[in-house]
This record gives C-alpha cells, structure tokens and sequence, in this order.
C-alpha cells in the first residue's frame, strides 16, 4: 500500500530534527535503533489527536504540529523524564506539501528546543489523525507516578489555569482572541524542566490535560488519599479570573481541559525547596491545597466553606467522576 | 477531551496482555516505565492502519487485532530484535464493545504468544484508524539492517510469495477464498524467531510489507548494491504458482504487498547454517538470487534471460521506483 509521495514525507521527517548521539539508527529502516543510558529506565506516553474532535479542521498547521507534540512532552514532564526521541504517525487526506512543511515546522522547532529527535514515522492517507509517541529517560527508582501523593502533602501547580478553556469558548463563539490567549490552547508549552526540578522533592505528579479536578481526581483515586482545594489560591491570568468573577463559578480553571501545566503534591518539608527550583521556571509555582486522607476532591471558598465551585452543584469528585 | 466510555476501555487494556517483569509501570499513568536489559539497544518502530486504506470497513475485528499488532512485530523481526512491549492508539467511531472484545482478543492472542505485553493506549474518538507501536531490544551492534547487504551474498526469503496479493484480489473480487488462503492475508505470522535465528548470520534484512521487487530494491539501495532473482526459485504456494503460469506473469509473488516474510541476504559461507537454523521454523527458508554490483533488482528466467516478469515491461528496478 505503499505511495511514493507518501514515501517521499518520511524522507523529509528523517532531516526534521537534529541528530542525537543515542540514535544509532533513525527513519529508513524497519526500525530505530536507541540507546537508554545505564541506570535508566524508559518513559514512554503515546496520544492521538483527531480532526474535528481534538482540533479543528482548518487549524494551523504549524500551531498543530507543535501541538502534536507537546501534549506527549507535556506526559514526559509529568513522569520527571528527560525527553530524548519520538515516532509520528500521520494519516493525512491528502500529501499537501505546503501543510505538511508547516506542520513539521512548528512540530521540529518545539523538538529542537528540547533536543528530541524524530526517529520513526509513518504516513498513511486517511482522514486527518495525528498520533505521536514520546521516549524519555529517568534514572531508576526516580519517575513522578499518579499514586505517591501522601496525607499532609501539599497540591501544587505551574503556571495558570483555565486559559485553554477560555480561548476554545472564544473559538468556538467566534469572538476576538488575543494572541497570547490564543497559544495557551494551541502551543502548550510542556513543563519539562519544572518535571526535573520537581522530580526528587514531589511525591506525586500529573499533567493537566482534563482540567485540574479530573486530572488531580487521578492523583487522589491511585494513590487512595483526598484533597481540599482552596479556590482563592488558584492561579488565574486576568483574562480567567474576570470570566470567573462575572460568572461567579470557577469551570473555566477547575473543569476545562488542554492548559498542561503540571500538579503535583509535596511533602510540607519540601515546598520551600520546590518554590526555589520552580522560581526560574516559566509557569512558576502556586500552592493551592493538601492532601487529605477522606477521598474525593474538595473545594472550598475563602469564606472556608465547601464550596459550590461549578455551575450544577457542589463539587466533590470521587475518582473523578 | 476524556470521554467515560473511553476511559474504561483503557483500563481494559490494562488487563488485555500479561505482565512482564522488565515493565516497572504500565497503563493508567502519564508514562509507561520499561527496563531495557543492560548491552542492548531498543529497536522501535510505528505503523498505522486506516479502515478503507488497509482495510474493509467491516473486516473481522479479532483479524484487524492481530493484524495490527503483527505487521508491527513483523518490523521488529526484520531486525532479529526480541519483542518486548506495544502501544496501541486506537481512533473508533463509537465504543462498541463487542468490536473492541474481539479486537483485543485478536491483538492480546498473539501479543500472548510472543509475551509482548501492551504498556500504553490512547483511545479517541473518530474514523476507525489503528496505530500501533512496537518495542523490542536487541543486543548492541547486533542488529539485521538494510544497509549491510554485501556483493556475492545469497538471497533468502522465508514462506511463500504473493499469497496475500491473491487473497485481496479474490476478496476484492467477490470470489470464494479458503481459509488458510485468507489467513495469509488478514492473520500474517511476524517471523521472529526466522529474524533472532538470522541475526548472527545474515548481513541485512527487510520484511516484505510492499512487495519482494519494492522491499528487495530498499536493501539494495541503502546498501549500494543490486540484486539478481531467479524467478524459477520463487517459493510460491500452489494457488499461486497456477496464477503465475495462468496469467504467464509474476506480478503476484514481485509485487503484490502484505506477505510480512522476510527477505534477507547471507555471505554464501553461512547459507548452510541459515539453512539449519530456518529449517525448524514456521515458513522455512528458499535461496532466490545474488546480490551484484550494478544497481537495480533484476529478473531472471528460466532460460538465463532477463525476463520480461511482471505485465508493462521488464523490471528492472533501481530504488524501487
């Protein structure tokens, strides 16, 4: 079923991103072939983002190719992991030269800046899907999991929180953008290097893909704890904190999805030492709760008490349901 | 973008294939956590299946299943790497269960019988597309490349040729088509233990995913060889044999894709021993030519002609083109 316009794409992927010394093989045989350092362990996350479901159509293509590949680094950074290569799959209505330039683009340049390197891919013709794996390294012993997070910790988060959300409602009702709202949704920065800092001083982490309740329900479901969120503590640009105010309830930083900043939790002990690390990084660092042993997530307002946070009811996830 | 549905399904694949002890953490975090043993390199590779591409709409989910994991593995055997772990991104209309049980049952079955276990997935919603990515290790500098083929070599394939291209034909015809026939289409056997068994002996290999003259010609030209094939040596499986005398061309075993044999090339002073070790294996192995210098893959009759093989003309291939 091979297409030699289609074949000509993976040429093109081989000299996408720049060559790393662990790659021993890259595209253009039946496999790559990497090497893992000694005294690592392999992180490996794969995603697929659909036409019409997860982007829409006529999105832009450089925007999407670094998309693509950020919402996978974003799960890199998640787990503490270094991040070192990535396969493509890409099934493309048709070999459109001047998309696919720009996808690559926006896809390469993102990779370049975290020296990852494309080693496999592969090109079908279908409707627009996008699938990409991620591989990272992270010595023995030292990934961040879903299910380390202790009673008494503390929940914290890079960065803002519900942007995305907002720039997708703008989206969808054709209202004005700017443009920094705007890469929120589209170009998520993955938090890699926050992943790291946090790596020996978190006792848990997750990267924020379906919106801060759900993802920290996560947390608190695998490792059999709770958390009380304190609303007032929540991170919000200017832009989400008006939205939350005229509206006076808090979906748009608690529910709405694609923001991947990171949360974690932190053993008290530690925090100072996690403001220190993250205080250089982009997204910096807000304490907005604690662990507690009742399961479910818990909101409170600042008058301290359960809070109905989310237009519907109260909010009190159990598994994150 | 979680979807319920979807959601559970992934906790059903956690279930789907038996754990292994090098796989520190599998579904149901950011990352899967793998152990690549010490002194071996980690041979990756990523293919996609797209319905009405690669496939009928409304093919027998438990094939599909083990089609889509052995045209992965089948890469992985043309590397004589030792499958170890699968991700599989899955793109569905709808959750269907029962299609997902017999998908899965299909992919787990033969994941089982090679003792791959499935450590990642993604399932989203949207026209059915299949993308899975296999891992396998491979001790270091050990690996069959396409690039290693030297002058003089013998070339070798094991089972037959051109069984899947008459399926599809038949298929695609409406015309009855017996069992084991269909098999080699839609069930193909990923020939690992041919490619562990080759790797200290054979100096490159390929698997035949596009068709002998295409896959034959991608060794020689990574290798900066030719190949001369004696069409008379061909294996072929009756059905086959009797199109090939029928139609008095041999576009069926050249050129038609889907086989997943593997086409290797062995210094003559080892063909003995690869004779040996394939002799014990599913799908055996013929001699069916040389590697040369001059560029190209030719064929030859039986009368020491070059043949006029395939209906348009003589093939004589370079670059597969």
């Amino acid at each position: 079923m091979a297409c030699t316009e289609f074949e000509l794409i993976e040429r093109f992927f081989n000299a996408a991103t720049r060559p790393r010394e662990d790659v021993l093989l890259g595209i253009g045989d039946d496999c790559a072939l990497l090497r893992v350092p000694a005294g690592c362990e392999l992180a490996v996350s794969i995603d697929t983002l659909v036409s019409g479901v997860h982007f829409f159509a006529d999105a832009d293509p450089q925007a999407l190719g670094h998309k693509a590949l950020a919402v996978n680094l974003s799960d890199l950074a998640a787990m503490g992991a270094e991040p070192a290569w990535v396969t493509l799959a890409l099934t493309l209505p048709t070999a459109d030269e001047l998309w696919l330039e720009r996808f690559m683009a926006g896809f390469a340049a993102l990779a370049d800046r975290h020296q990852v390197q494309l080693v496999g891919g592969d090109t079908t013709r279908g409707p627009l899907c996008i699938t990409v794996q991620a591989h990272g390294v992270v010595p023995q012993g030292a990934a961040l999991r879903r299910d380390g997070a202790r009673v008494g910790d503390r929940i914290g988060v890079t960065g803002s929180l519900g942007d995305a959300g907002l720039a997708l409602e703008r989206l969808c009702a054709g209202e004005p953008l700017d443009r920094s709202l705007r890469a929120r949704l589209e170009q998520p920065e993955p938090r890699l290097a926050a992943g790291i800092g946090l790596r020996p001083l978190a006792n848990s982490a997750i990267d924020l893909s379906d919106g801060l309740l759900a993802d920290l329900g996560h947390i608190c479901q695998r490792s059999g704890v709770g958390a009380r969120l304190e609303l007032a503590r929540l991170p919000l640009s200017e832009a989400v904190e008006k939205q939350v105010k005229m509206r006076c309830e808090w979906s748009l930083p608690l529910t709405s999805g694609d923001d991947y900043e990171l949360c974690f939790s932190v053993p008290p002990q530690c925090c100072a030492q996690v403001e220190e690390v993250l205080a250089g990084e982009v997204g910096g660092c807000t304490w907005i709760g604690v662990i507690e042993e009742d399961q479910g997530v818990r909101c409170y307002g600042t008058d301290g008490r359960l809070s109905r946070a989310v237009q519907g009811g109260y909010q009190h996830f159990r598994d994150a349901d």
